[in-house]
């Protein structure tokens, strides 16, 4: 199938990307790139890179140029994952199957190589200028940052963590939801349009993006019930254990199926359907996943 | 005497404009901007911001044009600060005579508080376009990524960390010093040089900051052997009980002092006396100091 066949090519270019990048630090032991590396190649899905790149066909937008950003957005994932499992945070001692970054190198080390990875994600964003106008790279670094920061990513995580020891009711876990995943699953898929500087295209991405992080969210969630520890690579149930308010916890499986069902149709009226070809491959994917 | 007017004034223009930042972020109880607003007045000394005024008159620049990229040099800073005195890092819970961010609002909140100040920092310098051409800006972004990465702040913490279980020689111990504090005051010092399009003045002031950064680590290490611990607002002697490597451990205060003395006049050395009046106003006072 064509789709599919998209999916595995384009994952495969981004994983050579990281895996250049990785070759070109030099990873000693003992060294924060070791443990970066350890994280970057730990089994990731790569779905916010590989919808940068449908976006990117859908703006026009040379793949290789857009390189430094993929790498960027993906770092700067891979940094919140690795806080985010810290023992002051969410406590989590397997990501993917493996052991996390805090557990397989300690907690010193896990906290300075998600510092490295954000700040070397900024680092590959300069990186985009001369291949993109200057002014562009600007707003593109900037709304990556707004996404990351205090009014996105963090807040989110804050708030997360707050909501353990309250009662939390949709709207509040929506709202969650909308910072810890959406704002950087939306600024993502904006970059390749801020670069080709399309304020149209930008909004409708930004927009499928909104969309998008919602729906893997609340899979995620529905996993978490019924998926399959093995298949998952991380194990389940363990919302429910530690009294996390979840989508299927506050509104039953039922009713989540329906409302990923909504987004997913949500986002793909945003977008033309021939250029929008392989972000609804990839939705269909991450709706679909059983990891 | 004019020089201390100078510190004075500048001082209070710095901390007006993080007051300001402040004022315009929503610091409500249980925020994160209320932890990085309590790290950001906890006392700091604001010696980067102030190099960057000085260096700012240097190339005739603006000082409010650069307000941005000030503020941006003193989050990061302020954010090393916090992750520093993590209990997984140095485990401190005094600094400037108040409990550590983590002490005061638990070490979730003071990690999320870093990654938001680090993340924050990159937001801002992107705030320095239009006011700077934007090949400049991306330029001093770029500057300010690599001193604060992986090979500058980060790798000199993690070698840091290392070294307390190891013997380390001077050589050694400056390699950390030049990336765990000269990294960062060379890219301030040059970061007003590089938005002016001042390339001869970047290489002098980002060499000056160099020998200021080594100066103020070794006077940092004597105040820990001699300094009085109400003035410091930080315990004494605690780089000798930790059996960590210092400066006046591995060779004697009279050596460090002398060592000090010739970093200062290296470093007066490379600048216009006239054009760097207030330069060798901070080189003298952070040699003087007693806190």
């Amino acid at each position: 199938m064509v789709a599919e066949q998209w999916l595995s090519d384009s994952r495969t270019v981004v994983d050579g990307w990281i895996r250049d990048d990785i070759a070109a630090m030099e990873a000693l032991p003992g060294s924060v790139e070791e443990v970066m590396a350890y994280a970057l190649t730990a089994g990731g899905k790569r779905l916010r890179p590989q919808l940068m790149l449908a976006a990117a066909e859908y703006v026009s937008v040379d793949w290789e140029a857009l390189r430094p950003a993929v790498l960027a957005v993906e770092y700067l994932h891979t940094y919140s994952l690795i806080h985010d499992d810290l023992p002051a945070m969410d406590d989590d001692e397997l990501r993917r199957g493996k052991p996390t970054a805090h557990i397989a190198f300690g907690e010193a080390q896990a906290i300075l190589a998600g510092d490295a990875l954000l700040t070397e994600a900024f680092f590959k964003m300069a990186a985009l200028s001369p291949g993109f106008a200057p002014e562009r790279v600007i707003r593109a670094s900037r709304r990556l940052a707004l996404a990351a920061g205090r009014e996105g990513l963090v807040r989110g995580q804050v708030l997360d963590l707050a909501a353990e020891y309250q009662t939390v009711d949709v709207q509040q876990l929506e709202r969650i939801h909308r910072l810890k995943t959406g704002a950087l699953f939306s600024a993502a898929l904006s970059l390749p349009a801020i670069l080709a500087g399309d304020r149209e295209a930008e909004e409708l991405l930004s927009a499928f993006g909104e969309h998008f992080g919602l729906a893997f969210q609340m899979v995620d969630d529905m996993l978490n019930v019924i998926g399959d520890a093995q298949t998952l690579g991380k194990a389940t149930g363990t919302d429910a254990n530690r009294g996390k308010a979840t989508y299927p916890r506050l509104m039953g499986l039922e009713a989540v199926r329906q409302l990923v069902d909504e987004h997913c149709r949500a986002a793909l009226a945003l977008v033309d359907p021939e250029r929008g070809e392989h972000l609804a491959a990839l939705l269909a994917f991450a709706r679909d996943r059983s990891w």
